[in-house]
């Protein structure tokens, strides 16, 4: 009890008060939230506006969370304070720990956000900061916001360096003992193009280390880590994934869980929302992920089209000079390739069917999709080409070759094995609509935007069955009733969904 | 329980399932919170992330709020979806009322947010349903931002006075039967700076219609209401608003209660923790709430000093620039007077003392500080010469007249009483600190921003009679150990802290 009586003034004048934590079973992901009793002691709401984020600290721990009051005091009492899940978690203190807390000061590199506000290029050591306090949870969602805005108007190529930099330099690294350690890398936006999945066997097969760290899907029906899954265990802790590299070669796994460049996960939760998708945030957070997973050569993958991330030539060529730039000031060999984003690769969208068309490149079924299994070998070819041990320009012709004798499907088979199986296996979802094409003529255009969202509607990446299989794709002639594709949903509420939006627009173009 | 096994899949698919409202006791200002039970069927938190921020509606109310997911189910049961204060308040709905939910969908209008990050100039349309999204509460913070910074990149005049109009259209507009209704305001940034509680009694005893509406402090040691607040009730419902200016002229009330330009206070909620501050914003800010508080006629005070927040003769000119082309567009005629903001003006900070120091000038007090003395009356003669019937430039000689007569403190204390005075009255705080000159020499600056930060760690404006009298002013020569000024507080805590503050350093060199 003995804060009570002014425990709001006290925070305010930034002094100190000692309550116990109390854990209170409410999860507010991703902020962290803090709970005390109000007292209803004369403050009125609006004067605690200014206090609500505030400073949790003990044993040597931190965390800033914003504050909620609370009136009733069975769920918080006087004397307490209650941590939401995320608080608590973050805070790592046992229930019952007296901790300090005090009105947060906002975090001093605010000020160079507002001088980017402002105009200014800023220095490495104030773009170190921002990346730092980033990193640490001490922006708000609103305050990256502006970070990222002010960075949208204009970005040197010093600054993204600094920046891409910086986002290394506070998470974990990994380290191999090999002096080639290969990546490639896909800059998104094409439903199907899950190449890495082909890739990495193959040149695991050839004998390269290639620990592939993925993220799952966030605007997209499915990323590398969410299709993985449906064959193996992708979370895996850093000695297991280390170990599977010294044994296979190469790993398909979830890189949420290992800390490289956490600055860019929280820059993500704001740029995602947002739909804010520079150049500049994108090159420092792709090399900041490939150095911070200790990667020495990578193999860029821009596909380029009218519906995809990367429009025009022009853009094109703009992106891979900073990728370029940037790569190179890391330390970082780079391979940019542009590809066709013309429309979707394979037939599968969403995480089970694109597993299935993976699986059929791997086994060299007849009907697996060509443009996949193209795609996917000329990308690693591109990536063996990084081996010193192989002649110019042959890297294509051997991968190829270790894709056609089984022994890439035989490394994939040993990196499942390694990862952990399924236990049982998941199929395309049972509630199924097709949608069939309303007029005759040959199709000039598939929306990859359009694809995506459908997909995603009918309930992928969460649900993994639910998806689009391509039966029809660009260049080929229709009748009026041919099927285009099949909506596969877990659920009648997704695959209503999903037909209602391709009901409006099928996102296919038929002239 | 209708909804157990699906609700989170059929929020995610855009579907509505339909609870019953109860209300949680907890208070998440500014932030609508709702809360749902878990239920632990086998989502990850991760995967709920993007269904955080949902759609409730109801009885043709709808909120958007963000989702917070409980694991107690004595706190939120099956089948209830609770509503935290703020949600709770802003739907209006009773409890056990069943309502819809579904995930919410973007507002349409952030579609204009992204263009104008990539550097387009915005039509009037796409800037009214901005602003029809922020004011309806749809935007979150982080989305506000990102508004706030790609405008402060760059914004056109036109773009300026299209926000200005759309943040009138979305609120309430008060009417009043003068064809002249006259307001003064300043723009803020300077301690003391209180000349409102002067200028209206001296315009409304002169008979012109003056009705007042101010905001409190957020980031200053007192707003105008929050000193108004020292001597009158300041929160009047709007009918009572409107008696008092029939009845009495003027009044000096707290513009939060009545819903002028409700976007502006939504905007500025992000604008003061980022301390954003740009002059299109400010001009919209302003201008909007003068009209749509049916001013036609304003004197606006831009105080230009080394700490202000108009630091040039240039930068002031390019403010009252946009100032005029804005208001003109909107009907309202300005006059704008650029003033010394080059210290604190009186000698009173923070809602008690001020009050003081209004009530000594109006009361003619021989030691009543000049300067707020011949602020607020050179304000007012301006104001009074919007008068037609007063011969040009007579303004000043009347305004003095109705001063040194008693008819300014008479009308002063007739809107005290209308408006309902304090019973009993405050007196500047108990606990005192003396800031001492360390050497001797004359006063060359008094540092505003200063100033306003020790004020405001004293306690002010929530702790009233908290802040700092200022004994000495600029061009006084002192010697080591006078006392330059007094802080107040009504805690010791505040008092220490102050105290700590000007210890590091006190706001005034000595040269």
């Amino acid at each position: 009890m003995r804060y009570r009586p002014l425990w709001a003034e006290r925070i305010a004048a930034g002094r100190a008060i000692i309550p116990k934590i109390r854990q209170i079973p409410i999860d507010t992901h991703p902020e962290n939230t803090a709970f005390l009793l109000r007292h209803g002691d004369g403050y009125s709401a609006e004067q605690f506006q200014a206090l609500r984020k505030i400073r949790i600290s003990g044993g040597g721990c931190e965390i800033l969370a914003s504050l909620a009051l609370v009136d009733d005091p069975d769920l918080i009492g006087a004397g307490e304070i209650g941590l939401g899940e995320q608080a608590f978690q973050r805070l790592g203190l046992p229930e019952g720990t007296e901790v300090e807390i005090a009105q947060a000061r906002p975090p001093a590199s605010l000020e160079f956000v507002r001088r980017k506000i402002d105009g200014e290029a800023l220095g490495d050591g104030e773009i170190a900061a921002i990346i730092r306090d980033v990193a640490a949870h001490r922006y708000s969602h609103m305050e990256i916001a502006a970070w990222l805005v002010a960075c949208a108007g204009f970005m040197t190529t010093q600054e993204t360096l600094a920046m891409t930099r910086a986002m290394v330099d506070v998470g974990n690294r990994l380290h191999w003992d090999s002096p080639l350690v290969v990546d490639k890398h896909c800059i998104g936006g094409i439903p199907g193009n899950r190449t890495s999945m082909i890739v990495v066997p193959i040149v695991a097969a050839h004998g390269l280390v290639c620990p592939k760290t993925s993220s799952r899907a966030i605007t997209s029906p499915s990323g590398t880590a969410d299709t993985m899954e449906v064959l193996a265990t992708v979370d895996l802790p850093e000695d297991r994934l280390t170990a599977i590299v010294a044994q296979e070669n190469g790993v398909v796994a979830w890189g949420g869980r290992i800390g490289l460049s956490p600055a860019d996960d929280v820059l993500i939760a704001v740029e995602r929302p947002l739909r804010l998708d520079t150049m500049e945030q994108m090159v420092a957070s792709i090399i900041s992920k490939k150095v911070a997973a200790g990667s020495t050569h990578l193999v860029l993958d821009i596909p380029v089209g009218p519906t995809a991330k990367v429009r025009s030539q022009s853009e094109a060529v703009r992106l891979r000079k900073l990728f370029e730039y940037v790569a190179r000031h890391m330390g970082l060999t780079v391979k940019v390739v542009f590809t066709d984003g013309s429309q979707p690769v394979g037939r599968g969208v969403g995480p089970v069917l694109e597993a299935r068309d993976v699986m059929a490149v791997l086994r060299n079924e007849p009907d697996a999709p060509e443009d996949l299994r193209d795609h996917a070998v000329m990308l690693a070819g591109h990536v063996l080409d990084f081996d010193p041990g192989i002649a110019g320009g042959k890297g294509y012709a051997r991968a190829l070759e270790l894709l056609a004798s089984g022994a890439a499907l035989a490394a994939m088979e040993r990196i499942i094995a390694a990862q952990g199986p399924r236990q049982r296996p998941l199929v395309a979802g049972p509630m199924r609509h097709e949608v069939k094409a309303t007029e005759s003529g040959r199709i000039s255009a598939i929306d990859c935007e359009r694809i995506a969202r459908i997909a995603r509607h009918a309930g992928a990446p969460m649900d993994k069955p639910a998806g689009i299989d391509l039966l029809i794709k660009s260049g080929a002639v229709v009748r009026a009733g041919d099927v285009l594709y099949r909506i596969h949903s877990s659920t009648r509420t997704g695959l209503d969904f999903a037909r209602d939006l391709a009901g409006e627009n099928p996102g296919y173009t038929i002239s």
